[in-house]
């Protein structure tokens, strides 16, 4: 199945180009604030997911086209991010092909961090890059696991259990030596979607294709196959930190291809058996602030 | 004002050694999940704040030794951490004093970080240490501030209006190499309370102070006077990144004076005209994972 939020925290099924709005069936009162109906019904899967079903034979939908589709997850518990967890990455930001930075990549570098949930954005809406002088502000290609269920110190064998489904994620950056959650948490450095699609869908977690396409030409392609940590580690690693909640995303970390985006640019996120996404790139006016020269002139804190 | 979230979501006012239960006032549906009674309660503090304070007047409280306190704020958008915040400290990480640890200290920490909405906890709960051979776990002291009114780039002259209130927060931490975010998003290493101080009843954000007593021997003492990034700097540099939303917590960095607790340590936090609270520490056995293992051996991802 794949689920949608659009036109103000609305629920929706999407069946080929249509969508059935089963806000109701979810349990959703669309636009309440915070916006946290679609964790609220991976919460309620068990008890909600069948009557979904039932209306996706039973319910007549209206064109995808028609509606304005948002982050489908959209205020989580948390959004986890896994870095370097490619080594063909890893190695072109060693040679500094990219950018130079290597220091992220150390062994410091381990484990994981967070973005902000305020960081997530939908497929409607633009990359808005923030207004900082001589940074290079990079696209990176993702797979988006979604959590199902609340747990801590889960197992590689359990890990299934824990992915309610999966959404193309974008996990954009500025690169330099600043705090890296800072230099990702931008908002609109986290665009999702267009929808997450259950896990069911997917036969092979450690199989999964995808592709990224800047202004129509492929500049990263993947599969998960060649993850370091992949999917069930990631679930255990985290899990063993913190209590995983139904919502929370996990963004699996780049492959290599990384490279500065700019004012017009369009990205095309691809990832097979997912789903697809276009995104328009934005030069923005918001968001300078001396922490970005101070760091730019090297001096320490 | 002083706020307080308990048993099980419920929102009541603090007056002396009574709690006033004011949930339906609030708009709150105790029990509801995910749990946003409060962050709902500061985005609509404008029209139902005066309700409250006739309730203060009006209503009968029952013995706030009766009821269970929780983290105030539970699920935020997001809680975002300043490192490295006081001169003092800076020094006494640089000089091992701590634990030898100072890479967090270099110019690739400046900015901010986050911690898990999951890592927090209340005054009732237990600190749970992990069970990481080998490793210290850090007390830091902080002053938590509450963010009240949704908003980007703010500027310090607009400053005030973005604070709610203030309330006690331990930043708790695993010494190492980790990622930094890693270290701090351990369920319970982010224990807040025992309320959110209103703004109204600080008169000078900038002359606070605070005290963290381990096992009733004072260990760190400071002063908002002495912060490096002060409080309305925090909130123009974490806004020119992110839109802040209400609810969402600011951790202000610590003072000098960390180090390492353990298993029965008795951690009290005195922030004057804000609160105190007492935390006990316990041993866990839940949260290992090897990647602890593999940093500690020093090996590169």
């Amino acid at each position: 199945m794949k689920l949608v939020t659009f036109d103000n925290g609305r629920i929706g099924i999407v069946d080929g180009d249509r969508v059935i709005d089963v806000s109701d069936l979810a349990g959703v009162q669309p636009g309440i604030w915070p916006p946290v109906g679609m964790v609220r019904l991976i919460a309620d899967w068990k008890e909600r997911g069948p009557t979904l079903l039932d209306a996706l034979a039973h319910r007549e939908g209206r064109p995808l086209a028609d509606v304005r589709l948002e982050a489908p997850v959209q205020w989580p518990n948390k959004v986890i991010a896994f870095p370097a967890n490619y080594h063909a990455h890893i190695d072109e930001m060693k040679q500094g092909g990219a950018s130079g930075v290597i220091s992220t990549f150390k062994a410091s570098g381990q484990g994981f961090f967070l973005k902000a949930n305020s960081s997530l954005s939908g497929p409607a809406d633009d990359i808005m890059l923030p207004p900082l002088a001589g940074r290079e502000i990079h696209h990176e290609c993702e797979l988006g696991i979604v959590i199902g269920k609340r747990g801590r110190a889960a197992t590689r064998a359990e890990s299934r259990d824990y992915v309610f489904g999966f959404t193309c994620l974008l996990d954009m950056v500025v690169r330099g030596k600043e705090e890296r959650v800072m230099r990702k948490s931008f908002d609109t450095f986290c665009p999702t979607g267009p929808w997450i699609t259950t896990a069911d869908e997917i036969a092979d977690f450690d199989n999964i294709e995808m592709r990224l396409f800047v202004n129509g030409e492929e500049r990263q392609r993947a599969t998960t196959k060649n993850l370091i940590v992949d999917v069930p580690e990631m679930i255990a690693m985290s899990s063993a930190v913190m209590t995983l909640e139904p919502g929370d995303i996990i963004a699996s970390g780049t492959p290599a291809g990384v490279g500065p985006v700019e004012d017009g640019d369009v990205l095309e996120i691809v990832i097979d058996g997912v789903g697809s996404m276009e995104l328009h790139v934005r030069q923005g006016e918001v968001g300078d602030h001396p922490v970005w020269d101070e760091a730019k002139a090297g001096l320490a804190v």
